[in-house]
Formats: C-alpha cells, structure tokens, sequence
C-alpha cells in the first residue's frame, strides 16, 4: 500500500487541484477500497460552479465524487479479511444507526449521516476511500467499475419508483431525461410497468429516453400529458411547470414523487390533489436500495455502462464537471486511478 | 305510508322553500329511511349562499343535508325485511360498483358516485329517504339520532386520521377546531395518539377543542408550531398559511393530510417536503369508515352529541344554515320530523 | 347470431356430452362474447374425475372451464356499443358488489361471487358467455386468443407475487412448476426479482422450468432448500413436504404464499415462523390483476403461448382434460369454434 | 457511586444465589441506570426451572429479568449528561445495527442482538446496569418504577397489535388471560378497537381480563369462538388447541398473530387460511415500540400497576419467579433496591 495518494480537491467555486494526501487506514468494521470509477452528478458540478447547495457552504477544500465503485484492498478491525480483493460498489452516506429514524430504517433521514462530498466530509474523487464496511457492497465481474459507481444514480431510481409504488402493469410519467430520469425509467420498466412515458424539452435527451426505458417521449412545449392518466409520475427536472403538468397527469389516487430539486417553493394544484387524493412526496438520497440495484444492474435489464459519455483522470476532473454541457453528453465518470491505455 | 312528505328545497342561492313531495319508493336493494335527523354541513352553507361549489352549480331545485340518520321503515326486493324498525346512519355516496376505483375499493373515487346533496342528486332535508340498503348502517340504540346523522362527519376525521397514520403515541396537528377539527382531534385519541395540538385563529373554538379531543392548543397569530416534531399534520381550516406552517410542524417521513378546502392553488414549500421526504395528500370524503366510526362513538370514546349547539325544524332550515355565524355555534342539526315538544 | 350453440356438459365424474343449447342474450351491463380459446384447469380435471372439489359437488349438469379469451360480438343495455368486435380476456367470478369484501376492494373473498365452472354456475367451454362488461378486459391483438385464455393462470400468478411482495432484487424459491409455478416464476422475473429458484421432482417440469422464468432448479429429493435465505416462498405444489421445506428457506420477516390447494391440515413448523416473525398466507383466487397480467403477457415479458402444449376442440374436451398426464404436457386449451384448419 | 453491588444469580437450574459484583461503568454511548423495578416474565421462571428454553441453555451464572426501570445515575462518553436523573424504561435488547435486519428497521430480528437474560447475556435482577443510551427511554413522573418496567411486556402488547392491523372499529380475539393477553387487550382498546373477546380457561383469569380490556370472554370448553368473525387473533397462550379454535374465528382476510410460545410444530388448517387469505405471522420481541407503550401507559389508557400483584427484593426473587403459580398472581416485579418500608 503506498503512504500517499492523489486526491482532486475543490479549494473553492471553480478552484480544482490534485493534491497529494496520506492513503486512509480502514478502521473498526471498515473496509479500505481502492476506488475504480466515479460518477459525476449534477451536485459536484453545483459545488464546483457555486461553492455552495443551499446551506451547505464549501469553507474548506472539499473533495468532490460520491458515485463510486472499486475494490477491497485492506480491512479493519472486526471485518472479514476475505473481503480483500472483493469489487464494491459504495453507498456514500453512514447513518449515526442510533436515533429514531435509522431505528425505523429510514436511515436516509438521519440528521446525523455522513455522505460523501457534502461538506464537511470529502467524497471519491481520489485514489483510496475507507468506509464503513457494510455500506461497501459486494458486486458481480459482470458490472464493470463504471456500473459499481453508477449504482448510486441507481438507487435513486429504485428508490423513486418505490415511492411512485411502480409495479406490473403501472403507467409512469418521468419527467427530464437527465441520467436519473434515464435509471428511472429503466428500472420501472424493469419491474413490469407497461408504459413509461419520459417528457423533455430537449430533443437529443428525448432520443436517449428512447434508448434508456421509455416506451413514449413528450416534448412539454408542445405535447400535454394532462389525460395521460399515469398511476405516478416521477419528476426528475426540479421544473415547476413540470411539476404542475406532471401532478395534473395522475390518476386519481396515484403518486408523485419528487426527486429533481427546484425551487424552495412552488405553487401547486392542491384541489386537484386533494379531491383525487393524489399523493406526493420526495425523494431525499434512498435507502436499502444498493442490493436491489446491483441486481438489477448485474441481470443487464438495466445499462449503467451506457449511459457513460465521457471518462476522466483526476487531473481531467474539472473538465468531467463541464461536460455535462456538450451535446449528447448523459455521464462523465471520472477513474481516478488513471484512464486506461 | 304517507303518500307525501315534507321537503325543504333550495330553488336558487338564498331561495329555500319547502315542498310537499311524493315519498319515495324502495328500489331493488334499497331501504325506505324516514330521516331522523340531519347535520348541517359547510357545504351545504356554501350552496345556499352562492348556488354553487365550484364546477357543482345549482341549476335546478336541490335538496340539501347529507349527514342523515334515521329508521328504516320499508325495504325493496332483495333486501332483508326484518331490517324495518332498524335505526341507521346514511353513508351519502353511492357508487357505481363498476368501475377500476370501485373495484379497488376506493369507491370514494368513483367517478359515477351519487352523494347527497349534490347537483343533480338530491339530499337529506326531507322526512323520508330511499338508499341502498349497503350504504344505510345500522347503529345501536346507545347512540342519538344526532348522533346517527353525525357520523357522516365524524367518518371525515377517520378518514383524516388513517391517511395520516395517526396511531399509538402519535403526535398530531390540526389546523381548524370546526367540526372537522373536532372530530379528527377526538378519534385521533381514541387511536392513541399522545399528543393532539390543535391551531385555531379563534378563542372560543380553541376552548373547544381542548373539549372534544385537543390536549394543546395554540394560536396560530402566537404561536409557532414549526419546531413540534409532529408525525402528522391534518389541515381542516383551508388556510393557506395554516397548511404552510402545518407542513414546517412535521417531522422527516411524517404525514400532511389536507382536508379543508381552501383556494384551487397553494405555494407550498416543497423542498422541505422533499428533503424531509414528507408525504402530503388529501382527502374526498372518505371509504370503509361507517362501521369504525359507529363502533367509536357508541362506545362514548369520541362525543358526537355534545357538538350540537342547534336544532331546527324543515321551517328552520334557513336559520339552521346560517346559525354557524353565531359565537359558540359548532353543529346545527336538522329534524325533518319536527322538534321534540 | 346464431340461435343455438355447442357446448361441452359434465353430467356426472366422468361424464362428457356436447349439447346444444340457446346462446345466451347479454343482460344488462354484459357483454356477449365469442369463446376464442379456454385453457384447461387442474380444477376442471378434478370435477371430471372425481364430481367434486371439496364442498363443491356436480348435482347437476356443469359446463367446465374457467380460463376464457374470446371476441365481444353483442352487449346489452348500458354497454358502449363500440365494445363489438373487441378482443377480451375475461375474469370468470363476478362479485355481488355490495359485500364488506366488495366495499374493501376483495372481491376474490366475495362470498356471493359467481365463478365460472363452480357448481352451480356454468364455465366456458362452450361457443359464446354473456358476461359483465367490466369483467371482460380488452386485450391487445399482440395477444392470442390462447394467451387472452391465458391471462386468467397468470393472474394466479400476479396475485401470488403480490402477496409475496416480490419486487427489485427478490430471492424467490417456488414449489411446483406446473403452469401456476411457471407463470408465477415468470411474473416475478418481470417484476424485477433476482433469483427464482424453482423446485419440482420431475426432471422434466425442472426443465420448463428453466425455460419459463427459473434462474436455478432444485429436486427436492436431493437438494435441501433450508439455506436459501428466500425473501419469500410460493408454493404452487400443494406437497405438504414442500410448504415445510419452503417455509425453512425463507429468511426472518419473510413471505410464505400457499396457492396450491393440498390437505385440508397440515403441520408447520410454527416455533420457526414465530421467531423469525415470517409471514403466511394463501391465496383464493385474484383481484384487480387483470389490467396487470394483460400487460406483461402484451409486453411479452411473460410468454405464455409456449406453454400451450395441445390444443383440442368441444368434442376434444375429454382428451384436454386427460392430456395433462402426458409426458411433456404444460397446458391444454380448449377452442369452442374448432381446430384451425 | 458504590463500587460493588448486590446481583442475583442463577447459577443453574434451580440454583440462585445473591452475590456481590462490580457496578458496571457506562461505556462510551451508554448509561448507568439504578434498577428501580424488575417485572418477572415466563421465561425467568422458565430458566430458572429448565435451565434452558431450546437452544438457549444456562451453561455460566446468568443474570434473570429483562423488564427493567430505574433511574439514570451516570453517563458514558457521547451522551448528554443531562440525561442523569432521568427516570428511564430500558428496552432489553440492543441489536449490532449493521446487519441487513437493522437497516431495514427491523433491529428485533438482528441475528447479533444482545438480549437481557438471554445466555450469555446477563440481565436486570441487580443494583445497575449499563445500557446503551438510545435503547434507555424517559418515561415521565406519572409513571411508577414498576410500570417503567412493565413497559416491556406492553411493548410486546403494542407490536402484537401492530402486527394483527388493531384499529378503530377492530374485533379482536385474544386467547390467554395472562399478562402478555391483558396488555394485547388493553392496547385493542387504546387503539379503538370496538370488540376484544378474550378467551381463557381459567375462569379467575377471564375476571382479570374484564377488568383489563375485555368486552367478553369465553371459556374455551364450553365456548366455541367459529362464528365470531374477528378481524384478528392473537394467541397468547401458546396451546395448539387455542391456535387452531382463533384460526377459525377469524373473517376473510384477517390477521393472525402468534406470541405465546408453543411447540415447535403445530397442524394448522391451511386450506381454512388460504380460502380466506388469512395472514398468519408470530411476534419475535417488539421493534420501535417503546415510546408508543410509554405514551399509552402515560396517559393511563393502559393500566400497568393494576397487574402488578407481588413484590419482592432480591434475596426473595426464587419467590418471585414462582409467585405466579399462586391464584390470583398476574404479574410479580423485583426492586433491587429493596421493598419500601
């Protein structure tokens, strides 16, 4: 193991640099894991661009990246050394386990969660990563280390859909084409929803919907989804319109899930909730999802590796957080243990 | 059988007169019900003074009234005669049995049904009701004919209290001590919660809740609910700012049911939904509830009698309807068979 | 339409005529349909053989089938005339509508329901049923008429992995691969699950096994399932032994459904549901499943036009009935309008 | 802080003796509690007699009693030191909260959990104990020592009811009339259910359980419970015979719960389950219930301290654990601390 390793580090908005930083040692019921791939959300690219999401403020060099995958190189205290060599993808938040919402396995909304690149706790975008090892779950050969990473915007997926109640038979509106309304509508198709409807402005992110679970595309400009009488709709855009037009599809006693985040507030039809008993709710991270979604990735009913555009070293880093603006671009990951040749 | 009856008709907004009608007959699988009595209800308020609730206008004669109890005394084809001399309590809506929300049991969503006392169908202000005998619920003699009409709201709080989970060791919020307020106050007890704060603008209405089912109160102009930890919060005033603070009162994974009716849109917060993955719904009316609701207020656990601060004639309808303007009022009823002397 | 047709009556066990009799006229509410195609039941095989199925006994003539796909060619009052020409799937039991299981959305415990070939109520082998409108659900003409037949055993199916709570990752270990255990293995791959393990001791049905929806086969006469850590078990065997071994597969807070019917008792190992707090029910029939089933047989994410192993016409009844014992044979179907040429 | 304190040991079967110990220190995350009340459950008096209860065997002294209050008197590192002097209900069991069962939120089914008075794991009948803090619950001042103790068995109360769907308008049959039946029913009634029939054959019994939540009872040789059409059963009792009459008792569609233990086999009537969907499941400790059980024990709609009907110190706890076979005994606790003057 060496002493040090190569950390992509964000000293403020727009400041990256590679910095030089002792290699973690893996402490009680940790796991060492030397990271393979990184996913880039739309998160690290709000850090980089404005050193800030809302309340959580950068005052500190942050390292950005909590989509990641890789392998088990060392273990600590109380942790089986058989896991060494082992792949993982890594669930980048750890819950204190101790209060009320981890006792009632909501440990998503635990006040005390540690989760990767939200200050003040670094995330991925470096060579080693030690975490808690039963939050390193143990992935196929058949997933590459694009996909063990790719497993977190999975969750998000599963864990929408979970709430959207999706299931055989189920009629699902997605609004936003981005790469979370693209897992999403994967895995609805994957658990039997017969049709899933994804709206976007944009004409290549409606292609990719195309390509990536939906059995229907919608341009909002033009197209309105008000009779589609969905059994839930998902929205992956933060857009209010699409919020709006999105509750105004559902069936009576149907779901809508928030996922994309938007403005604080927003102006709802909360007659047309109310006399429907429509209900809504949002998404905040996922929980007890990792399994569920490596096996779907493992079976191949859902692509991970597909939705890959752009892959990065950690010297690349800054240029995987602007990707996301080129055309056709769906997600750049970055390897921070150095492009292959 | 008489061969007439009397009716209270309201002809236009502010127009009521009462008429002397047939007596309905008993239909196949329906009982001849001769009214005992009648709660007045805000809508029924609302279409006497403006003809109208929103898209339901008043474009020919109406009879008004839908919480009714009374005695069965006939029965159609098909039904059991020993039910005659049964006392009931009327569950408004009928149905249609046919269509995908029936079959799964949200008939309350059925988009066929026909409730009393809406354009076209007609109410309760009258001495004699044919109804389908499965909607028409016996009730023990432990309970009044006040109460018997009375459970129709009271059904409204048992709806509130199961979308919101309301359970043992709850602590809930209610916005509003009218009835409704009320009566979701005092079942929520009669669940279990330990806590019930109810919010209302009005002196005198929070005395009363602290009556029927409250075990705090606040004022909304004084007091902030936002740091109460609520699991549940139900909306029974239609306030705007009441939901507001209503949804800030409730903890991560808690639930916001919204029952009173206030204005087509609301600006909501909804990141504080989303980070805090609260669920918010409403509710229409209500499904599956007259057997509980009965079951509560003949054992005592929820006071139905006690909100009665008005009792009228068919030639006090008018009064009835307007009676609610007057401090201290919280439920006027309406005896089609006259007074007791 | 013709004023008579041909239909196949069980008189006595074992007792098989074609008949001719009126072609029923569509009541109100009902459609008449043209029976495309019926598949053959293991019940129908049992009320051939043996006159009887527990409290349900052939006193009179009884027309078998219950598993219908056919063409709407005639409605009666109230029934959109469009509906002619319509291909349907039909749901054989008609609830009463008006029971507390019919109010509460289960209307499979119904006791009122009117099954097709339940003595006394006719099934479907036969040229044309009325039928309610609403119990007969149109189908895509990606569907055969076999698989419109078919949708009723798939729904067998659904229902089991409802109750089964079959979702993304699933373990699910079913006994049984007859066309119940296929279907329902099938359905819980299209549901997301990961592994459905199936166990039979027949060599041959462990092989259609692994061609409808099995990730793994067991024999039960060598392989012990206690190890499995199932999220849940369906039993499709009625073997006493297999719901004992089922039930020790299946890991604490897990799912034990029992849809095939064996003896009327059986001893369970009732210490080890306690102390791993596992879940056991069984399954009547099915609600609200069609819309689902017809959906993902649509899709074809479940096939059930493979497991069609002979085809046989009115006067074919007792050879279908009989061709189950063949070596090879999954499922017969009976089409009342003849052979294809 | 003393440095010794007084334990009482079970050494083996039959075998107690007093001893002088260490008192505990709080480690980091826990409290020390003085131990004010102790109740005695079946399985002291089990162990103490068998030494063992199956697979749990007494092969080292063991610590009795899991049904522990008392009073905070020190806190360990991380745990707010405003917590000593907190009257606290301790929650027996503190699970590993890292395995699957803890993430999901159902910490009762842990295979690593740490049960008071479970071998090896010693229990409450002593001076102090360390406990971890968030399993160590705050009662208030209107609950007695004694009742904080019995907040255990209610716990197993609350989760029975969880468990069989009690609610407003709920009919319930419990059988057994010892203390886990008295406070199933109590909670049915603080829950809203209308009928709680408790069934036992002793007839002293069936009076306590009048007067602790039963609307009826029935003596099971001379009552047969078959038409009763109860929502739900909870057996109490443990007796096969018992299991097999509620099964019987119970509606389409409705709950059994098993707590009492029994044999390990028992010979159900599963065709009787599967007709009616019956769901069938047993209750392994209680999860996320302790502060529902102290709400309820609160606010007095449970009555705790009416159970208790012996007390003793611990140089009288072989007295204690066979109290129970006396008439009239339902419940004997143990103080530690010495009976009052």
């Amino acid at each position: 193991m060496p002493a040090t390793m190569r950390v992509s580090v964000l000293r403020a908005a727009g400041d990256l640099a590679v910095e030089e930083r002792p290699v973690p040692a893996a402490g009680p019921g940790q796991v060492l894991v030397r990271v393979g791939s990184v996913g880039v959300c739309g998160s690290d690219v709000h850090y980089h661009r404005h050193g800030r999401i809302g309340e959580f403020v950068v005052t500190a060099p942050l390292v950005l990246g909590h989509e990641a995958g890789g392998r088990v190189v060392a273990v600590g205290a109380g942790v089986d050394p058989a896991r060494v060599g082992q792949r993982v993808a890594l669930e980048p938040g750890v819950p204190c386990r101790r209060c009320a919402q981890c006792r009632a396995g909501r440990y998503n909304l635990c006040p005390d969660v540690r989760f990767f690149a939200t200050p003040p706790v670094d995330g991925a975008f470096c060579e080693y990563l030690a975490h808690d090892a039963d939050y390193a779950f143990a992935v196929p050969d058949s997933l590459s280390d694009d996909a063990a990473g790719l497993i977190e915007p999975l969750s998000v997926g599963v864990w929408a859909c979970r709430k959207a109640a999706v299931g055989a038979g189920s009629r699902l509106l997605v609004a936003g084409a981005g790469p979370i309304g693209l897992v999403t509508a994967q895995v609805a198709r994957a658990l039997g929803a017969a049709d899933v409807v994804v709206s976007d402005i944009d004409a290549g992110r409606r292609g990719a919907a195309l390509r990536f679970g939906a059995t229907q595309v919608l341009d909002p400009a033009v197209d309105d989804a008000a009779g589609l009488g969905a059994d839930a709709f998902v929205d992956c855009s933060g857009a209010p319109s699409a919020v709006v037009a999105g509750i105004r599809a559902v069936r009576p006693a149907g779901h809508v899930v928030l996922v994309g985040m938007g403005a604080d507030e927003a102006t709802l039809p909360v007659s047309h909730l109310q006399n429907r008993e429509i209900t809504l709710t949002g998404t905040f991270r996922y929980a007890d999802t990792y399994p569920a979604a490596i096996s779907l990735a493992a079976r191949g009913v859902v692509d991970l590796d597909g939705l890959v555009t752009g892959r990065f070293d950690l010297d690349g880093v800054e240029e995987a957080l602007t990707a996301g603006a080129r055309p056709g671009s769906i997600k750049s990951v970055v390897l921070p243990g150095g492009l292959p040749a």
